[in-house]
């Protein structure tokens, strides 16, 4: 498949090492992004600019979205020169965005209406994973639709895990979405535990890490709390909205989540006190503000 | 240090396997319990029974304390018959139970009246830990106490960290408790979550433990809670005497823990149920509740 044409829609801090890899993998790669700047860098390296989504599709037998949230997924592929005004029987429409399964739900039925197919699957592992291909893939569609981008999957990322139906991947990225929050808050708590009571808290992090305690969060998010290095990995500002569609999800679904909405909660004061384009770590300093112990 | 003659005082779930391990390792063994049928396999593998603290105390070079609660600590070493009856200049006492750290410092600070050493030790690893020799060991104590500790250790445990002065054993432990607190809770919404959206909940716990999800509760505990194996690897009863101590130290010190505070009341509903000797993913029955999925 590796005679596919492929497009891209998204260039951004996940789509740009994604469609790097893509084209270094050795697939003909057809780029759009809302801002042509942030595309650049492709172009140089062989990716072909198109000016709309529906310029791109009209070139490609795949089309892979990798944006930010659910209306923009809406606009690439419905809205005008959108993806749909030019998809062909028989295309592939693969979306990698974190956005809600209802709308992941409605573009499928559109896309599915001129003929083409529709996967979902978001992904786990950041800039970092992204960078590396080694992101993990929640994918959620027919299985023979999987199955066809699989070789891209295998490029991008070091696992894809088939969740069910379409929607499915969006609906198992809430469930790692809500893990990373609240094992991220028991990092903040035992680390402003450990301060205020005297401990020094890289011996904690030392102490605890290999038990029943251990977590990705803890030994990664732990050592750069502990730096005051709060870079994101991975922004508050997009865990919180993950966060708003998990609750929200959960919310119509009648499905009480008392723990990710106390730390949806905490994060609102983060974005709050201005850190919302900072890495998830810097949950900690609201968690330190509470105990005054800026 | 082999030559040292050990006693040990509490054979249960955690005590008797510890002390095993110590006689398989060589060491001499004096052991007591409040109820002696608990200690009879260790009697008739080679220990030597003791009716009283202060009576096992006399015999020995090391005392180790493995029970439940602050109060038990306490009537073992400042009690009638206690260890302080009998102790001696040189002799040092290491207490493994998970108590009030203040508890520790007080109890400490008779012990060293009597002119012996103290250190608190508390553990993390549970049943199968303390079976394997594979504990988490947070010691506190002076650095010569707990290198002359060391040894045995060794034989308990596969990592022991020197956490700090008297009690930095216990407050380790405290931040240990609510990180797999929370990282339980965690595994709990996204179970109920799963279930409820129609996902397999199997297939999500496979798509996101190798990621940035991941933790041991999520490793460990999800797996059972897909079972319906609610056996103890840890009691909820257990579990909610930590978090009461890690509360109350909070408290104490002006530490707002939200979250594992939620964790603590949640865990309150299950005892309510009549869970408190299940294990602690048992708390996903009071998810269930709260969601109607039962």
């Amino acid at each position: 498949m590796i005679d596919s044409a492929l497009g891209i829609i998204g260039t951004g801090i996940m789509g740009e090492p994604m469609a790097r890899n893509l084209l270094r993998a050795g697939y003909a790669l057809w780029v759009h992004n809302r801002t042509r700047a942030k595309a650049e860098a492709l172009l140089t390296e062989g990716a072909t600019w198109r000016d709309y989504p529906d310029a791109l599709a009209r070139d490609v037998d795949v089309v892979i979205s990798i944006v930010s949230d659910s209306p923009d997924v809406e606009s690439i592929y419905l809205g005008p020169h959108g993806v749909c005004e030019t998809l062909r029987d028989g295309m592939l429409c693969i979306d990698m965005s974190t956005i809600a399964p209802e709308v992941t739900r409605s573009v499928a039925a559109e896309v599915r209406k001129c003929g083409a197919s529709f996967v979902d699957a978001p992904v786990s592992g950041g800039k970092t994973g992204a960078e590396a291909g080694t992101l993990s893939i929640m994918a959620g569609g027919d299985s023979g639709d999987v199955e066809r981008a699989k070789p891209i999957f295998d490029v991008l990322g070091k696992s894809t895990v088939h969740c069910g139906p379409v929607g499915s991947g969006q609906l198992t990225k809430l469930c790692n979405q809500l893990l990373c929050g609240l094992n991220l808050l028991g990092v903040c708590e035992a680390v402003i535990f450990a301060k205020r009571v005297g401990l020094n808290p890289g011996t904690v992090l030392e102490a605890v890490s290999k038990g029943a305690a251990g977590s990705w969060a803890l030994d990664n998010l732990g050592p750069r709390m502990l730096a005051r290095d709060f870079a994101p990995m991975f922004m508050i500002d997009l865990q919180q909205k993950d966060l708003r569609i998990a609750l929200s999800t959960a919310l119509s679904n009648g499905i009480p989540l008392p723990g990710t909405s106390l730390v949806s909660q905490l994060l609102t004061a983060s974005q709050a006190a201005g850190e919302g384009r900072e890495g998830t770590q810097a949950l900690v300093k609201t968690l330190e503000r509470l105990a005054r112990l800026e």
